[in-house]
Formats: structure tokens, sequence, C-alpha cells
């Protein structure tokens, strides 16, 4: 039985991945290289490759492919590279031409405002552009709800994070806020008793940068196939074959850039081993947002706050800024594992991120659904923020909800991706645990191998094979369960 | 009368446009930061995009919509649009889109395998990448050929320099040589007898980079509009509303990238002020490669050896690499015109630099109609050197013909354009002289507006709007003359 179907679908595959690999060059440019007057011919060059990746992604002819290939004689792999097809196929038709240039326009135009409004503390300005992005992304909810059948934010967030649904994310939402708040209380009474030193400034960007570079290696980076640049936020963008990293740096203070660069390399690594063989077809593809930011939480959080990191970044550390007391290594791991409520979310400890996360989500779902509009968010955002991590937010948007460039960037269904994360990275270790005892005792002797080992067979390589549950259940032998991220933080916080 | 089919040509060339906006700086960005495990992706896709963009061109509509629009009521703006619109099409028509797409893909895997051959002097290695580009070349040359009905060598050389025919080149090429041994002997002999100090090195990278900077200001650089970047042959490229230079920096000599800069700065700002309201509209382009280089050469060599310019420079060179003997002014002026035959015609003297473009010439008319192959090249690259600059360049394939990118990305016809841009900037700055006679004394107090004006409104808003011969008959009054090179030469090295 011939593949003529099958094949055509993986030859025009190919050709949106080409031509989408100048998209995603052109995008980490527009945010780590343009100059200010770039911007207009640049968002227009990206909304037209925009519009016409959805036109290649909707042509007439890719319905009867779909149907004959799933009649044709595939194996394993070929079919489950046909569901993602035809997954990216759903998708890409539940939303006209119009509005994904539309969208695309006015995600670029309020993102690069948003980068000057944001220093500026300009609510007023940046929310004249978001709520464009708002009306667009309400849009594009009600026509991806009409084809799948959900509810327009579980139709965002089936984008990010197939097969999860609000009521599932309030069930773990639910069961994190039973304990969240007690175990905050515990960590930060423990840790009151501690002493750490502050690391003193200035650190010097360029020193900086260098001790990025030398950590990202540690974390096992592959420079031949990626950078490492500037960007306002940082993120990991590019393609799989040419890695574009992105940090911020600031004077005063190197850990959260450089543990920002290691969060990204998680990210990064798992682009970069996703199988060379497949790329280009949608099976390559890493399977989830929710997978993927549990990928770089294993860098940052399980590795990166790991009792026994600190030992390793010491000698990076003191090679790049020189040493003095908080660079010790019992006062780095303190350091490491510091709890302590806080306005930004990317600066966050592991223990008060989950609040940040239950802030947007409880935002962003009533904001699509239409119960709140953007001018609500301010007061909103206040409230939770005194709710949840008992902080005064009033007035001070750039701390706020500026502070992310998810909602101007129109990703909403998105953030509930990060704690989700946090939950597969803590049972891919209770599992690397269950098959390596002393795979403590590797990590804290700087024999990483284990760890990235099992990711990359289980995770990297497997890129979308497997449906997220079942990838879940067969890496760690047992479906998603949020016991293990209570574990993991009782054990390294009140252990 | 309605304008229907004008209208349609426009939307489609602006859709070309701002798709072509990707490609311009996914090409920069493969010269200026893409890793080495990058390229196979980047040259695939960019030979994708290629391809598509040739697929734009050559669409069926087109020639009817071309043949209506002729018919239509167009104002001059208009027709002359039109008129570059019929170029474009008939360019594109000539060649089949699988050869268009095999060029784009031999010349990015010729020209990134010569990123490490040339630093290795590996001629054996580079030459079979060459014999493949070359031989596509060739064919192109056929393809054109037939269409245009020129020889194969003016059918490509009609490509970046419209109406200019090799029998012209041959007059030109032939008038130099009558003159310029001769020049070059009595200029080397006046300036045996002046001293000049060297600049003692070294010059620190970043202080080069912000020399530059400073420099590019002076020249009217809008940075709002443009960076500079390094690559390992400098170029300008980006678009018009974005425009990316590249440089390179040697620790040991800081005139070469200052000057590569500073010529790179006319390219630039030629773009930076193409009309506004033309982009996306062929109108809108740089008439021609001779008169792209008739400004960096402006900026380069009418400006940047003026004996005025060295008092300009010498406050900036002072800032960044500190004070030294060689940095007075008449060291320095003597410095910047200072001639001496050479290897690198980029960092040639411009009375020996027509030289370099002489040989390159012989060599690439008879090896893209067949008479030699590219295993003859150095042999006559010897001669011809031994000939023109009485320099022996044996083995030394770096500093031979692996030193220019051109021929490796598939640019043969090009070279001649050099030194008709030498011409007719001299031939600008004569027309300039005529309508404001202090302008040496202006150039000289650091008053560049009355050259940057004229430049403006002459050229650089002219964009296509003429066409050559026409735009430099309206700029400077007359045809192109080259005796206005020689007298140029001779008033400032023989003055
Ligand atoms: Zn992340
Ligand atoms: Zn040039």
């Amino acid at each position: 039985m011939s593949k003529t179907a099958y094949s055509a679908l993986c030859a025009r595959h190919v050709r949106m991945y080409r031509l989408s690999h100048l998209h995603s060059i052109a995008s980490w440019d527009q945010s780590a290289n343009m100059p200010a007057k770039g911007n207009e011919a640049r968002s227009l060059a990206l909304a037209e490759m925009g519009g016409l990746l959805h036109q290649l992604a909707t042509e007439a002819e890719l319905k009867g492919l779909l149907d004959a290939a799933a009649q044709e004689d595939l194996d394993d792999v070929e079919r489950a590279n046909l569901r993602e097809m035809q997954r990216a196929w759903r998708a890409s038709n539940a939303l006209p031409q119009s509005l994904v240039e539309a969208k695309s326009l006015a995600n670029s135009r309020c993102e690069h405002a948003w980068r000057s409004q944001r220093p500026a503390n300009d609510w007023s300005g940046y929310v004249e552009n978001l709520r464009e992005v708002v009306r667009l992304a309400r849009e594009e909810a009600r026509c991806l709800s009409a084809v799948t059948g959900l509810a327009p934010y579980d139709a965002l967030m089936d984008q990010y994070e197939p097969g999860m649904r609000s009521a599932e994310v309030d069930r773990v939402f639910g069961d994190l806020r039973q304990w969240l708040p007690g175990l905050i209380r515990d960590v930060l009474e423990k840790q009151s008793r501690e002493t750490v030193l502050r690391p003193v400034p200035p650190f010097a960007q360029a020193a900086q940068k260098a001790l990025g570079h030398d950590a990202m290696q540690l974390m096992g980076f592959d420079f031949e196939a990626g950078r490492l640049d500037e960007s306002a936020h940082p993120f990991c963008g590019g393609v799989p074959e040419d890695v574009r990293m992105t940090t911020r740096y600031r004077e005063d203070d190197f850990l959260p850039s450089l543990m920002g660069t290691i969060h990204e390399t998680g990210h990064g690594r798992y682009e970069q081993n996703l199988r060379r063989d497949w790329l280009g077809l949608p099976i390559a593809n890493a399977r989830s947002m929710g997978l993927h930011e549990s990928q770089s939480l294993s860098f940052e959080m399980q590795l990166g706050s790991h009792p026994g990191f600190a030992g390793l970044l010491r000698p990076l550390v003191v090679r790049h800024l020189g040493d003095q007391p908080a660079f010790e290594v019992g006062n780095l791991n303190r350091l490491l594992t510091r709890v302590k409520p806080g306005y930004i979310r990317v600066d966050a400890d592991e223990v008060t991120y989950p609040a940040h996360v239950i802030l947007r989500y409880e935002i962003e779902r009533p904001l699509i659904e239409g119960q709140i509009e953007v001018e609500d968010i301010p007061a909103l955002w206040d409230a939770k923020m005194q709710e949840l991590l008992g902080l005064d937010t009033r007035g001070n948007f750039s701390d706020g909800p500026m502070q992310d460039v998810h909602w101007g960037a129109g990703l909403f269904g998105y953030f509930p991706c990060y704690t989700l994360g946090a939950m597969y990275a803590a049972q891919f270790f209770a599992a690397m645990r269950r098959e390596t005892p002393d795979l403590d005792a590797r990590i804290a002797a700087g024999d990483l191998a284990s760890v990235f080992d099992w990711l990359r067979s289980r995770i990297w390589n497997e890129g979308s094979r497997w449906e997220t549950p079942e990838l879940v259940r067969r890496a760690s032998g047992e479906a998603l369960n949020p016991a293990h991220f209570q574990a993991h933080l009782r054990a390294r916080y009140l252990g």
C-alpha cells in the first residue's frame, strides 16, 4: 500500500517548517537587536509571514490528504505524526486568516510599545494597546471554542497544554491553595533563623555574561547550535538547529540573570535535542508548554536549588566575579533556596512561584470569558497579591500586570503551564531517584550526565511521539501526581 | 480611467517586499550571528524563501496585469514604477525556479564554508564548492542571455548596472589602463619623499567599535534605523527601515575597519534615505550597484580622503584611542591618502583600487564565458597581480582569489560597478563644487550638510525614478565622463 498522501503531507510540513524558521529568527531579532524605527516594517513583515503560514496550513487540499493518509499503511511513528498533523490542521482552520494577521499586528505593536511603557510605569498607554489584543484573543477563543466544543478559556489553554481543562487546573490549584500558604509560613519561619549574606555589588555586565556562558556550558548547552543574547524579557527562541536564548543583566545583582539563564538553558536543551531525523515534521516538536517548562524548571529548580549545586556553581562565580564571603558554599545554597514573597514572577523562588501563577490564572480566565475588562486588572491584581503574598502593589504597574510579556503578546491560557511544569519536574526527579538511588550524590559531585541522559531519552528525544499523559506515564511510571511537588518542597525547604 | 491593474501590481510588490524583509534579516544574521550548526537549516530556509519570492515574481497573472497597467492612466511616477516592475518581471522570468533554489543553496553553502576555508588558505576545499557555484552562474547567464539578447556576461552585469555593456567597460577600463600605471608611479615617487608615522598598535576592539560608532554619527547614520555589527566580510544589509552594517576589527590597525565603516555608512545612508512614501515599490529602490558604490565612495574617498577630513577625524580618534604622534592632522591626512600596491581590494587606496577591479573583470568574464575554469584562476590571478601591481601572490589564496565573498556567493558581473561608482562619485563632487564654490572649505570646517543635502535630493530620494544615464545627467549636468575621476586623482595625489 502506498503512502502518497502521507508523503505529500510531510513535504508540506517541511516547507512550512523552513518558512517559519525565518519568522522565528526575525522575531528573535526584533527583541534582541532591532532599533526602534525598524518596528513598523518588521511587524508588517512578520504579519505577512504569519498570514502566509496560516494560508499554507489551511490549504483546501490538506483535508483530503489527511483523510487519505489515515487510510494508508503507516507505521506507529508515522501514525503519531499524522495525529499531530491533524491536530495542527484543526488548530489552524479554526481561525480566519484576517484574524491571524490582525492578531500578529496588534500583539507585535503592543509588545513593542510595552518595552518603553514598562520602564515608564505607563499603564494607561499600555492598556490602550492591550484592549485590542484582548478583543482579538476573545475572538480567537470563540473561534477555537466553536471548533473544539471546549469553553472559550479551555480552548485557548488547549493550544499550549493539549488535554488540560480549567476543571483540572481548578482541582490542582485548589490542592495547592490548601497547603501552600502554610508551607510558605513554615519556610519563612525556618529561614528567619538563618543568616544569609547578600552578595556585594556591583557586578559588571561583561563578567555576568561570561559567568552565564560558563553556567550554560555546565548545563550542557551546545554553543555551536545556539547563542545567548540580551532582551527586555528573557526567552528562548530561534529554531532547534540554532537556539536563541536571551537574558538581561542588573549590575546590583547577578543571581536573577544567572538563574534565568539556567532556566532558559533547560528550554534550549529540549529544543537542541529534539530528534534530528524527525525535524520539520510535527512529531519532532516539543510536546507541550507544560512539558517545556518542566525542563526549564528541572534545570533552574530541581538542579539549580539542589543542595549539591552551590558547590558546582561556586568556582564559576568566583572565577568571574571574584571571591567574597557571600560566595561560601553554604551561604550560596541559602541564597539559591531563599524564600521571599516578591512582586516579580520570573524572580520568584519555587515556593512562592505558584502563587503568582494562581493570581494570573484567576485574572486571565474571567478576562477572556468577558466577566472583567482590562481596566479591572489593576484592582484585582492588587487584591490578590495582598491575599496570596501579603504585598501592596497599588500604583506599581511596572512590577504588577506590566511585568510579563504574555498578555501583551496575546498569550492567554499559557500561565497555568508554569506550575504544571513544576509538578512534572518534581515527578520526573522522583522517578530518577527510584532508578538511580545515588542520584543526589552524583549531582553534588558534578556528574549531571545521569539527569541529562534520563531527560534526553525520556523527554527530549520523544518529541510529540506520545500525547502528554502517555509521555508522563512512560517517563515516570505514573500519571501526573501533585504529591511529588509537595514532597519535593517539604524535603528541600523543611527537611 | 481606473488603475485597477496598476493597484493590483503594487499590492503584489508590497507583499514581496515584506516577505523579502525576513530574507534580508535572516541573511544578515547568517553572517553576523549564526553558529556553525545552524547553517544547514538556515540555507534550506533561505532557499525556500528565495523560491517562494521567485514564484511570486513569476505568477501567471503578472504578465496580464503588466500589459493592462500599461494601458491605464498613470502619472509620470507611476509610469516609472511600472517600468521598474516590468524590468523586475523580465529578470525573474528568465530563470526557472529550480535554478533559483539551486543557486541559493550552492551559494549559501560555498559562502559558509569559505568563512573557515579562507583563514586556512584552503583553496582546494573552496574550489570544490566554487565549481558548482560557477556552473549555476553560467546556466543563469545563458537563461538571461536568451531573454535579453545580451552576451552571457553582459546579461549578468545588466542585473547590477542596467544598460552597462562589456564593450563600454572595455572602453572605460582601456582609458584607465592608459594613464593609471603612470599615475601610480608618479604618486609613489612623490610620496616616497614624505615621512609618514604608522599608528602604534594595539587598538582594543571595544575602542575601535566606539570610534566606528562616532564616525558613523559624524557621517549622519541614523542609529534608530540601523546597527553596526561584525562579520567576516563587511557588508551593508538589512532593509531600508533597519540597515544592518557590518565591519571587522584588527588589533594591529584601526584604519581599515574605520574607513570600511565609513564606506558602508555611504551605502547605509542611501538605503535609509530612500523615499518612505515609495517604500515597498520598485521605484523606491536604490538605482544600481554602481550608483550604490558611488555613495559609499563619496563617503570613504571623496570625503574620507579629503584634505580637510583628517581634522574632523582627529578628535574622534584621540577620544577613543588616546593621542600619539601619528594622529597629528598632517600625518593623519598622509595616512588617509597613502598609496601602496597591496593584495587586498577592500583595503586598497583609491589610486590602486581600479587595478584590483580590472583584474577581477578580466578573470570573471572568460570564466562565465567558459574560456577558463575555476582551476585556472590562481595562475591568472598571480600573473595579473604581477603585471598590474608588481606583487607576487603565488600560493597565497587567502589574500588572492579567496579574499572576496563575491564569487563564492555567485555574484559575477558585479565587480565593474566598483570602478563605475568611483567615476560617478568624482563626477558628482565636481558638480557640487560648481554649485557650491566654497565646498572644500565647508568640508574642512565640518559642515558636511551641503554634501549630504546634495546627495539626498539628487540621488537618495530619487530611488529608481530615472534610468541610470538620466539620473547621472540630472544630478551632475552631463553623462558619465571618466575625465572627472582622472582630474580628481591628479588634484588630490599630485596637486
Ligand atoms: Zn520557562
Ligand atoms: Zn561598497
